[in-house]
């Protein structure tokens, strides 16, 4: 029988579970998850910010090949705000398209992130389902300067965030998540009726600023309303598994759950999560800013309890799922993922680097436990200095600088074993560093000499294009009048 | 039938063990134990140093009141090295002492640390077995200006580490933990084989500098020389656990596994372990310093996979261990320490207080989940200068001061369930602060009011009364000279 596959994807740091280490350990049904199936410890995402990271989870490749980066300046993170111009390119081949061949039906819950103009709708992109939205839900906007993000259920929105998707700033209360979760269950249960394999890629961001929990979860975490919201969605992924199980296929039902970038330390404590000892958070190269909680459940098949090292990518998902589904990766293009099954079936380890981006530039590379930094920057003086801190209460002397440092002729070396937290750089003249940077320049000149940068989709911004008008807003009279084309460069401090 | 009872206490920090979210996750025995037992995640060591955390372990009472403590100078850490005068007093009650009224057989393994003149032996404070040392293990010394720490066995010594007992500084290398897990087991065996209650006191030092681990363990771990000795460690205690099941005792054999202090982070990375999400390490009040691993293993009576948030402390060992052999802690004197009973068997939450100590100062105290820091301080600007810094890689502007901070009119508080780095105070202003600091005054009225302070036992130190002639170096011929008398007030530059 053909397998089907979950993803769940959002925005939780590596020390928010409790089976990660997270003090309050509130998280019983990730834990039980991790306990039924394989725990990833050094595992990543394609990049310290969403859209790049679910463009990459999508398509296999890293932004950089696929167009999620910008140009408009050194080593900027980017991503899709409502003004942004660009989007998933039709040249770019996305998971569901192929799974589709295969006969899949597919499903995306909650935040899209990839465009949110007519060409980058999901369900052009291979989704056969949708219900979410393109955008953070940012706001409550006037409609008239800047429009409320829309809720689409396919083709068509259905209602905008803060108007018809009540999201309560001041209490925290939004009841998204339970929707997000009752849509996974019923998608579920119609493909299992009709013995038709899926994917579903529930992307909910119930923990991405402004966080939000629904009325029964206020009030009950140690951690304040972050902690409410992750418990909602721990108990809401528990369900999700306990459903797959009641209705028996959850042996031919593969998930993974992962996130898609590090906690954002900016919005902590009452906003943000915890990346556990690692440096930093969102926004930079940093651990806490890339490595990601991640477990592979798929009882039978994948060992209970099981714990890899594998050095793992989102992007990853893209080629297991493939594997999974009997197909192979376009071989007409560069694709970053690996397939991730003799990892989890067989116990495997796959040699691999890992590249950390910030845009346009390779800040890092990751090859066995070692790390080199050839850039470093947390974020600018000015942007420091307004109160933007990427790393509270962290500061490493010539790491987490405040200005773009370049270590390109003799990068900044950490051994993640025994200094996880990139506290303590390899003295440059130690042999260990030598004989680690030997083996890591070949790999990275290697990495540089046969990318093909994508065309860049991040540089562009025009508020005439944002969502005043999506398709199905006549049937709710709920179009409005967008402004004058005025199209700029985007700007991205960070 | 009588129950026995185990503690295992050592430097290890909370983010050492897999199952509190250490990346490498290599102690696969402690994460079975903490499975098949009861974890405890708000768990705390009495003192962020060595000698006063044993000190409270063994008399159930604060350091301040046992005499574990300085007057010297204000708040500084103070501990037993070799030159100390003094050391446990014949009027404290050590369990040990208690117990063998119960008809229970004492041992006591590895590093005591209550003193090394022979009034202060353990053998004449309630243990009836002793193999190990009175001190830490540096070294080597030249056995002139100072003498090699003495290894004994019961009332004599056997030798001296380095000269008799080999620590490696070069590789790292000893075989010292493995001689304890033998004595270990043999201890457990003989007592079974007589059917005697027992109570055994594992008190080894591999992960305290100058960390070693035994030839098979070096190298094996992702973390370098420290991973070694806890992968040692954790080996060891998996074959502890695992012969308590194979002689059948387990069932009345309570077991518990803690530390004397967060890991130290001035040895990091190379000797100092990982104190997870915690702010700072060894030597401060910060959670980094006091916040403690803790597993509580008791099959078929604690519960498999039980996790508490009750406040416990290592002075709970004392009153929980009277209580499993049916004594009462004594009624003369105020006992700090709570019976945990109730907690691990009923799952019951006990209401009370943590109270941060440094040296005579009440530095900070923990009521639920908030704690108020009354003075703060990491250590001098001038000990800062030379390179030790008990914080590295961690800044938090007001709150890991380098001078003696004194807040005790307007404490620092912080919410550690949203907050457990400390990173983030809560405003003087809000109606939370005032609330919270409403009854924690209270209680810190209340603890200061009735607190009686012992006669401070680490004031004086001399180097005649130095380990120049343990009892039974005649028979090994190695008894030093000792230097004349020369009494000073010790130095705690911490």
């Amino acid at each position: 029988t053909l397998t089907s596959f979950g993803v769940l994807f959002l925005q939780m740091g590596w020390g928010d579970l409790g089976a990660f280490g997270e003090p309050s350990k509130e998280t019983p049904n990730l834990d039980q998850m991790a306990a039924e199936g394989m725990l990833f410890l050094d595992f990543y995402t394609a990049n310290p910010l969403c859209s790049p990271s679910r463009a990459a989870l999508l398509t296999g490749r890293l932004p950089v090949r696929n167009g999620f980066y910008t140009t408009n300046a050194h080593a900027r993170n980017a991503y899709t705000p409502q003004d942004i111009v660009g989007g998933i390119q039709d040249s770019e081949l996305l998971l569901p398209e192929l799974l589709k061949k295969a006969g899949y039906i597919n499903k995306i819950i909650g935040k899209w992130h990839l465009g949110h103009r007519p060409q980058f709708h999901p369900l052009k992109h291979g989704f056969d389902e949708w219900f979410g939205s393109p955008n953070c839900h940012f706001g409550p906007y006037d409609n008239r300067e800047l429009p409320n993000i829309p809720v689409y259920r396919d083709w068509e929105m259905i209602g905008r965030y803060y108007d018809d998707f009540k999201i309560d700033l001041k209490t925290g209360e939004a009841n998204l998540t339970q929707l997000y979760l009752q849509e996974a269950l019923d998608f579920i249960s119609k493909q299992q009726a009709s013995q038709q394999p899926f994917f579903l890629y529930w992307a909910i961001d119930a923990t991405h600023a402004p966080v939000y929990a629904s009325k029964q979860f206020l009030g009950t975490s140690q951690r304040g309303l972050y902690g409410d919201a992750v418990r909602e969605i721990d108990d809401s992924i528990g369900k999700i598994l306990r459903h797959l199980q009641q209705l028996g296929i959850s042996e031919n039902t593969f998930v993974f759950f992962t996130s898609d970038n590090g906690a954002a330390l900016i919005s902590a404590p009452k906003q943000g999560g915890s990346n556990g000892p690692f440096l930093c958070g969102k926004q930079t190269t940093f651990e806490g800013g890339m490595r990601e909680p991640a477990i592979a459940w798929w009882p039978g098949h994948i060992p209970a309890g099981g714990v890899s090292h594998q050095l793992g990518n989102v992007m990853d998902l893209f080629t297991t799922s493939l594997s999974l589904a009997g197909l192979q990766p376009p071989s007409d293009r560069q694709i970053d993922g690996i397939d991730l099954l003799p990892v989890m079936l067989q116990g495997k380890l796959i040699d691999r680097p890992i590249f950390y981006y910030r845009g346009n530039e390779m800040m890092a590379v990751r090859v066995g436990l070692y790390k080199a930094h050839y850039w470093t920057w947390s974020n600018s003086w000015e942007e420091y200095g307004k109160g933007t801190d990427f790393c509270p209460g962290q500061s490493v002397s010539g790491v987490t600088t405040h200005t773009q440092e370049e270590h390109t002729y003799l990068p900044l070396l950490f051994h993640l074993g025994r200094d996880p937290g990139e506290k303590f750089p390899l003295s440059f003249a130690s042999e260990e560093y030598q004989r680690a940077m030997e083996r890591i320049t070949g790999i990275v000149q290697q990495h540089k000499d046969t990318l093909i940068p994508g065309e860049p989709q991040l540089n562009v911004c025009d508020k005439a294009i944002m969502n005043w008008s999506p398709p199905g807003c006549e049937k709710l009279g709920k179009c409005l009048k967008a402004p004058e084309s005025d199209p700029k460069k985007c700007s991205w401090p960070h």
